[in-house]
């Protein structure tokens, strides 16, 4: 799976922001791949893209049209099919993270199919993948692991990527959900992975490299979190990690839509996570904490990151007040 | 998904007994169910069940043909074909353990459609499972878990359950693979469901129960499995077992299939084990420890158990020399 850029962000009706928040981490973390946006009667998203046709889009050069909105009650209204329809027919593939497939639909596959253009459905695997060989590989790999669910994996590992790039290191962020597989261009959705083959799906997304190169690895779920942590323990194993980055959000009341079950202490959940990790790669070490604290004050935030920092000797930041320069030093 | 029985075993063509090694396990299992056996030109395996043709089956009232066999270079051969739609004709359902689907050979899905029988793929999941939701059910459930894969976790559950039916105790196997389904009659492929439920579905077959009544859950591979794991730590979570056997092969060189991978130390299976399950229940513990010694002389088994049962203070045993009523003790 590789989605050409550049892109035509696809916003259709989005009743407001949330429902376009897919669309908006593109347009943040790849402005340069983001030609405009296409916005429909009744949408209330705005990414501050010039607005284009789909006629324009083409003419612009765009490669992709990308569908990073939820639809209203799981259905591809007929609008929406008619518009990309025409994307298809201007000879842009079209790739979407809807829960039902664009491929579902017939005309959009007989129209893609006509002028041999592609339908991406990234929540859903186009790949047969192997079981994980658990063969150690070349290259250097960063794995973000946290207490929770969306608690900043992807922005953490996004930001040290661009942070590598800066610095003129040789890196790649390698997506493992939705929204990190349009700002990749590839990756793969790794909880819709049958089980079996989680690690190898892993392994074939972040695969052998030159010596000095870095894969950022998009982390998912928690050890911890009673619903989905198989699919994070599958992810440890798969990256072989050399180095994790521990994500956390400190004023969660309760893990993610379970009340009953409460975070786990930082230490608890850096030792499950590197006794894990130490199966596949026995030199996997923390390497730093990224801490979001978007709902504690500044100096709250301070003291908080201060007293992490030297609990654990190891550098706390918040990713988007601080950077994470301070992690990326501990990597030279 | 509730396969119905009396049974007719399917053996096909297959060249020796280990291909139709699942048809073996529920006759073995389930000898009141299997009535009979149909076996092809070139059949080399033999359950010492009576052959019996599709009209003898029906008379005998078969419910469902069972295919416990693979069948050669993964394709559903014409003969087959042909032999299971007069099964259907007759009235009989028919259930699959193969890596193809049933179900995706048309006249097979015509034949059944038309009949009102049902094809069960049981490799391939069939229901939509509910995200986990980590909620203490009542019942009481014991989980076997392993060193390794195939170390004996569906034959010590089974044992399991025949020894607390014995004594009257109110007990039911839960399946997670494909034998094991045919055995109980439902459960799950737990390694084919898709990453995000496979906690949930662990939740859905081994539902709350009445205070005195167990649940014998088959396990799959091990935390220690690099390709594996993360199934298994997923089927742990949605256990919620109150009680851990650990199944272990002491001959083994290595992790199935992983040649760079040893065996990890009991003691290490054990709390990595104990770790994992207290997420979910706190109360979980080891009752003991089930031991494949097939490839041991008596003597050397012998004082393996005795060794292992007084370095960890468990009962420990071979089920298939020694049976598993002293684990069961445990559970008093």
């Amino acid at each position: 799976m590789d989605i050409q850029h550049p892109y035509l962000m696809f916003l259709g009706d989005a009743p407001d922001r949330l429902a376009a928040k897919t669309a908006q981490g593109v347009a943040d973390w790849r402005p340069e791949w983001c030609l405009g946006q296409f916005r429909m009667e009744g949408c209330n998203a705005d990414l501050q893209l010039p607005d284009m046709t789909m006629e324009e889009a083409a003419a612009a050069g765009v490669k992709t049209v990308i569908v990073g909105v939820a639809n209203r009650g799981g259905v591809i209204s007929k609008p929406w099919i008619a518009v990309l329809e025409r994307a298809l027919e201007l000879g842009m593939d079209v790739a979407a993270g809807l829960h039902n497939r664009l491929s579902d639909v017939a005309v959009l596959r007989e129209v893609a199919a006509h002028h041999g253009r592609t339908l991406f459905d990234v929540r859903h695997p186009q790949e047969d993948y192997a079981v994980a060989s658990g063969k150690k590989r070349s290259g250097k790999r960063v794995l973000a692991v946290g207490t929770d669910c969306s608690v900043g994996k992807m922005y953490t590992t996004l930001a040290m990527e661009k942070e590598m790039r800066t610095r003129g290191w040789n890196a790649d962020f390698r997506a493992t959900g939705q929204t990190g597989i349009f700002i990749a261009g590839s990756g793969v959705s790794i909880d819709a992975v049958v089980a079996d083959f989680i690690s190898g799906a892993v392994e074939a997304i972040s695969p052998e490299n030159s010596d000095d190169h870095w894969d950022l690895i998009e982390g998912q779920g928690s050890l911890f979190h009673a619903s989905f942590a198989g699919v994070s323990l599958g992810l440890l194993h798969g990256a072989q990690a050399d180095a994790l980055v521990l994500c956390h959000e400190p004023t969660r009341p309760h893990m993610r839509g379970l009340p009953d079950y409460k975070l786990p202490s930082l230490e608890d959940c850096m030792s499950a996570n590197l006794a894990a990790a130490h199966l596949t790669n026995p030199d996997a070490r923390f390497v730093g904490v990224a801490v979001n604290t978007f709902h504690m004050s500044p100096e709250d935030a301070g003291s908080y990151l201060q007293e992490v920092e030297s609990r654990l000797g190891l550098p706390a930041v918040d990713p988007v007040r601080n950077g994470v320069g301070r992690i990326v030093d501990q990597l030279n």
